[in-house]
This record gives C-alpha cells, sequence and structure tokens, in this order.
C-alpha cells in the first residue's frame, strides 16, 4: 500500500475481509490513515488452505503425523485452528502464505500452509487438501490506486466515518439516512479508534456510485451528522 | 470457556475487546456459538508490553539490537508491529504472552513480549519497557459464569443478533428502538456469520440491565425484529 501511495507501484491489491475471521484490521487502520488512494475495483476469491512440505528434504513416506510445526500467515493458521489443534502443531506466523511456503523449501518436518498455487512455484509437495475448518471460506480483496472508477449501475460505495461525542443515537441517525432512500447497506464494521475503549471508526458500504445525484445528497447529509467522513471510493460490486 | 462449561471451573475471564486490535474473534465467535454461560462482570486492564529474555542464558552486555526473534501472543505481537519492524525482529506466535515468557526460559537470543509479573513468575529480565506502538492501550476482560448479576443501578447488558435476510433497514430498525428510548450504546460490532461474505452477527452492548422493565420491554420488541437473538448477561459497567 505505501508503495502505490509513493509511486513505486500503480496498484495494490489488498484483502480486506474473510467470511470466517472477519476484517482485515491492518487494511482498515491504513485505509483510515492514508488520505489519497481510491477503492478503484473489489474482487472476491474463495479460500483453500493445503498443508504443503518439501518432500525432497524429508525421509522418504513422511505423513501429516510426522509434522510437528506449521507455517503460514495468522490468518491462515486461525482459519485451520481445529485441524492444527486436532494434529498437535506448533505454529510460527509469517508475513504472508507465499512466505511461508518459500520458507520451508530444503526443511525438514516443517509444513507451511499455503496455495496450490504456492505448491508449484517453489516445489513443494501437497501433502493434505482443504484443511480449513469451515469450506465456505472466501477473501475479499480491494484494488487500491490514484484511479476513479466510473458509474457502471451495479455499483458500491466504501465510507468510513466517526460520530460526534456523546452522541447516543448517532449510528442510528446516519443508518436511517440510507434507510429513508432504500439504499442497501452490504457492510457494517466497527473498529476502534485508537483512542481508548468505546472510540470507534464506522466503516460501511452500500451500493450506489458518489457521483450519482442520490448518493451524492445522502454523503452530504453525513457529512453534516459526522465528526470525519471519508469516501474511500465506488466501484463496480464483485460477482461471487 | 470450555472448562466453565463442563463445570471443571466456575469462572473464566476471557479478553473480548482491545482499545488498539478491535475485537478478540475467538472470543465472540464461542459467544456465538455457547448457549448457557453469562456474562457476569467486566473488567478493564491497562496493558504494557515489555521486552523480555533470560539473561542467565545470554552473554553479558546482551541488548534489545542482539535479538533476532521474538515469541508471544499475536495480539501482543500486533501491538508491538512498529517496535518489531523497526528493530528486524522475526516473530513467533504463541497461545499467550505467559506461554510466550516460559517458553524463552534457559533459551538465547530469543525474546518474549509479556508482562512485567510473567518476568517475575518466570525468573526473566526486563530489557525494555512499554513497547507497544500506542501508549492507551487497554483490554477489556469479560467474566462467563452460570451466575447472573444483580441490578446495581449502573449496569450494561450485552446480546447478540442476526437480522432477516434480505432486510436492508434492519439494523436501522433495531437501533431505533434504542434510540427512542434513549438508551445508551456503548459497543457495535459486526462478526462474520460463517455462512459467506455479507452475511453477519451483531454484537451490541448497551446501558441498562435485562431484569429492569423498560430494558425488558426493548427486548421483547428486538426479538420480533431478528431472526436469532441471545441476551449474554447483564453486569456492572466496570470503572475505567
Amino acid at each position: 500500500m505505501n508503495s502505490v501511495v509513493d509511486g513505486t507501484c500503480s496498484k495494490g491489491i489488498v484483502p480486506i475481509e474473510n467470511s470466517i475471521e472477519g476484517p482485515v484490521g491492518i487494511t482498515l487502520d491504513f485505509l483510515a490513515n492514508q488520505i489519497d488512494l481510491n477503492i478503484e475495483k473489489e474482487i472476491i476469491i474463495p479460500v483453500s488452505h493445503n498443508l504443503l512440505i518439501d518432500m525432497e528434504s524429508n525421509k522418504e513416506g513422511i505423513s501429516v503425523t510426522d509434522i510437528k510445526t506449521v507455517y503460514s500467515h495468522s490468518q491462515a493458521l486461525a482459519q485451520c485452528q481445529n485441524y492444527l489443534e486436532i494434529h498437535n502443531m506448533k505454529t510460527c506466523f509469517t508475513l504472508s502464505t507465499a512466505a511461508a511456503a518459500k520458507s520451508i523449501k530444503g526443511v525438514r518436518e516443517i509444513a507451511a500452509i499455503g496455495t496450490l498455487k504456492a505448491a508449484k512455484l517453489y516445489g513443494l509437495d501437497v501433502i493434505d487438501k482443504n484443511i480449513q475448518d469451515i469450506k465456505n471460506n472466501q477473501t475479499r480483496f480491494i484494488v487500491l490506486s490514484y484511479n476513479k472508477s466510473k458509474i457502471t449501475g451495479k455499483d458500491k460505495t466504501s465510507i468510513l466515518f466517526s460520530l460526534f461525542e456523546d452522541n447516543p443515537g448517532g449510528l442510528h441517525d446516519i443508518l436511517g439516512v440510507f434507510a429513508k432512500d432504500n439504499v442497501n447497506l452490504t457492510k457494517i464494521e466497527s473498529r476502534p479508534s485508537k483512542e481508548g475503549l468505546g472510540k470507534y471508526i464506522f466503516f460501511v458500504d452500500f451500493e450506489g456510485h458518489q457521483d450519482s445525484e442520490n448518493i451524492a445528497d445522502i454523503l452530504n447529509i453525513i457529512k453534516t451528522k459526522t465528526s470525519f467522513i471519508k469516501v474511500l471510493g465506488s466501484y463496480p460490486i464483485a460477482k461471487i
């Protein structure tokens, strides 16, 4: 994300939400702190986790029960928690599932949780497939850039805002602005504002494009009801 | 938590929310799946993370820059992310900060992130104090048991619910029930329902006790507007 901000990369693709583990905190915190980038697109990808080892470096006939330690990204490990507990495997976390796969090349009795693509890329072997606890597992990614997406007619807009202090009905009031116009909310998420317990930033996704008249009106009304608001972008709704 | 359910323990104390990292997913998921336990109390504890090593096992004069690897719970590691990046430290995650502290006894050049109490308990030395990225760091714990707390006059109630499908204004409608009676919401959190992206369970905390007349009335109205609702407990509001 920083590489997009400083111009090293033209686009960045980052996970924002997973159907099992929920929000990706580091992405939401970046969106809250960073001003200029837009969400130009969303991409939804089904997640399948696999147990990978480097068969060449291990003795013949090694099986799942011989694995004592598993490397992977913390979310991947969390999504395979039952499997890891049943097999009594210790865990070690890496920055990505790809980094985990790369790091076990040439290593004995340590496995990585990763994709079939990573196995191929790093010359690893798949010793167990689809080990995630819940099979209906999808991750939503966003594409960040300095571009703005045009209206397609099937769009979604993402905003974040914080409420005025000492305003018990504040969130109800804002949701009412959407309800009045029958605008469908597709996500509502609260994140700690880092200013202490009970103080939140809200992330809301809703159907419609910020350049359409009714959504522009809604955003103008919400501006008067929030202490801070940021439009993260309008972009086509992904097909699942 | 399972030990409280099966009667091995009479109470369980678990973290539910941190002012920096947000919700503790594993606790929320347990509350959503488990039926009988009540929240009988909340406890708010300021968090201070410290870098611990076993000085006896390391060479004299070892300093922070000699540490290559750090063990701790994933939330503690996340809360010290800047510090770990600046010092180029690798991370390995453990089930708790206490387990991290215990595991580095007798180990060289590996540190743990933990409390001053853990350092004392396991005979470790504190080589850096208050290493968390943001200093205003508090964790809210809940006490779970089969007991119900009585009305004190300064209480809070925790519920979780899910909305009927295809009901865009559903959440607004429910928040309106609280707003109408001027009941202050202290938390609203969405969690994936594990049934696919865009399907959520909501966790809401509000002021008042379920045994008081106005809150009982509110809960009865909300029952008619949700596909599923569970009252997790009413308990005294913690002093911060």
